[in-house]
């Protein structure tokens, strides 16, 4: 049997929308690996760890569909086309997907594709590295004291634009986690300036439970000039509020505002 | 050798932080398990699936920490000092918490404890209820054109009132998920019809991800007796916002307003 030819006994059609984690291979669930296991097909993300590839079957096809900053060859349409017509080729398609499905993942419309093409479909969570990448620094996303909620927010819309619920954002006392924003960095500082908030915590973490892994942990006022210093860029994510001031890294941070408010 | 009695060999004290997920067995990652495997002793809560027991080594000790209401025999301090004790005297201590550790998980006071105890602590994160339970519904907590955030919030403050993000969350476009509020689910209702937003989709779901699993779709005005009628109570999490009209219960509500608006 060849990778690229469908097996002749007819196998049932179905979809599995596996959320992969924040990047290290074991951070997959148990049911996400029997999942793959048993996958005909696994169609990956970028941000996909590919040692994950190892779960599935050798035989298994595998077919990368990250969408990258200047290449548009998979178009969120190509990937559902890619995943239907997988799945009524060759069987159970796995379609992993960095962190989960649903935080900023497109998910549904893939469920909404398959149930279009009447393909059963489930899914299989993952961890977000919205709640993750921070707790792997041991920056809790809430804690009693400091936090009774936390705000996830995208910084890339779907025009272009900030979102306007960061600009509500920056007005609460929630953790702040921002994914897919570290571009627009100095723009969203701005809006937690013009609140009065220049002393608010950050932390920047590019690469986020990987051997790769970046830490830029400053304020609002500084935290432009310390990842501009330490070289963070994408894939990274910003988490601002008052948690991030338990990192060891703040400490000498803290010193400093203590002593300029004398 | 007895579960009920430490090595002679010393071992060394060290503490491992797990996110057990939101119920069903299989959604620990495999850096759980094998975090579990290498357990001398496991401390788990009253949420974490007892059959995860399986995945730690069978002389391992194992000690249910659970804090349930009327029950305060496990004060969040006496767990601190146990989880220390048994590290001293056993080595290896897994505690095993529901969902993520710092999601409402007092993961943080935990590390803290062990820091000021000298005893290396480590954390592996979970699958958080907040994302996983409405995931699994097919619910996304983020869906292009309907939402560009999520807000997590407890029902539960320290001070037993509702938390005042709950008021600024309902002044937002972002999807809404309260966990442990349940029981407060009439006072929060109140908070979003002052806002005018009666026809708000809401789903409450207990027992999220595991075979008991009850789901009550809904609106704003209508979801409290929809709740009484399925009998839906704790642990349960609620989902407010324009992403539970996704789901296929809400298809005959979304006529019965249309319907309304004429």
């Amino acid at each position: 049997m060849k990778a690229d030819k469908p097996q002749n006994i007819a196998k049932e059609a179905r979809i599995t929308l596996v959320g992969a984690g924040p990047g290290d291979a074991e951070l997959i669930t148990l049911k996400g690996i029997k999942a793959l296991q048993t996958a005909d097909v696994v169609l990956y993300d970028a941000l996909v760890n590919e040692e994950m590839m190892d779960f599935a079957p050798a035989n298994a096809v595998k077919v990368y569909v990250g969408k990258r900053s200047g290449d548009h060859s998979h178009s969120q349409e190509s990937i559902n086309k890619l995943m239907v017509d997988y799945a009524l080729n060759y069987g159970h398609v796995v379609r992993l997907k960095g962190g989960d499905p649903f935080v900023f993942g497109r998910g549904y419309e893939e469920l909404d594709h398959a149930a279009l093409h009447n393909i059963p479909a489930t899914v299989i969570p993952g961890i977000s590295s919205s709640i993750a990448v921070p707790g792997l620094q041991h920056i809790p996303v809430t804690h009693r004291g400091l936090s009774e909620s936390f705000w996830v927010v995208t910084g890339t819309t779907t025009d272009g634009k900030i979102s306007d619920d960061l600009y509500k954002a920056a007005k609460t006392n929630a953790t702040i986690v921002v994914l897919m924003g570290v571009h627009k960095l100095a723009q969203i500082t701005k809006i937690f300036k013009t609140e009065g908030k220049h002393a608010l915590p950050v932390a920047v973490i590019q690469n986020g439970s990987t051997e790769n892994e970046k830490v830029a942990i400053g304020a609002i006022d500084t935290i432009v000039e310390i990842v501009e210093e330490k070289q963070i860029t994408s894939p990274a994510i910003i988490i601002i509020g008052e948690v991030v001031s338990l990192h060891p890294l703040y400490q000498p941070i803290k010193e400093f505002y203590d002593v300029a408010k004398g």
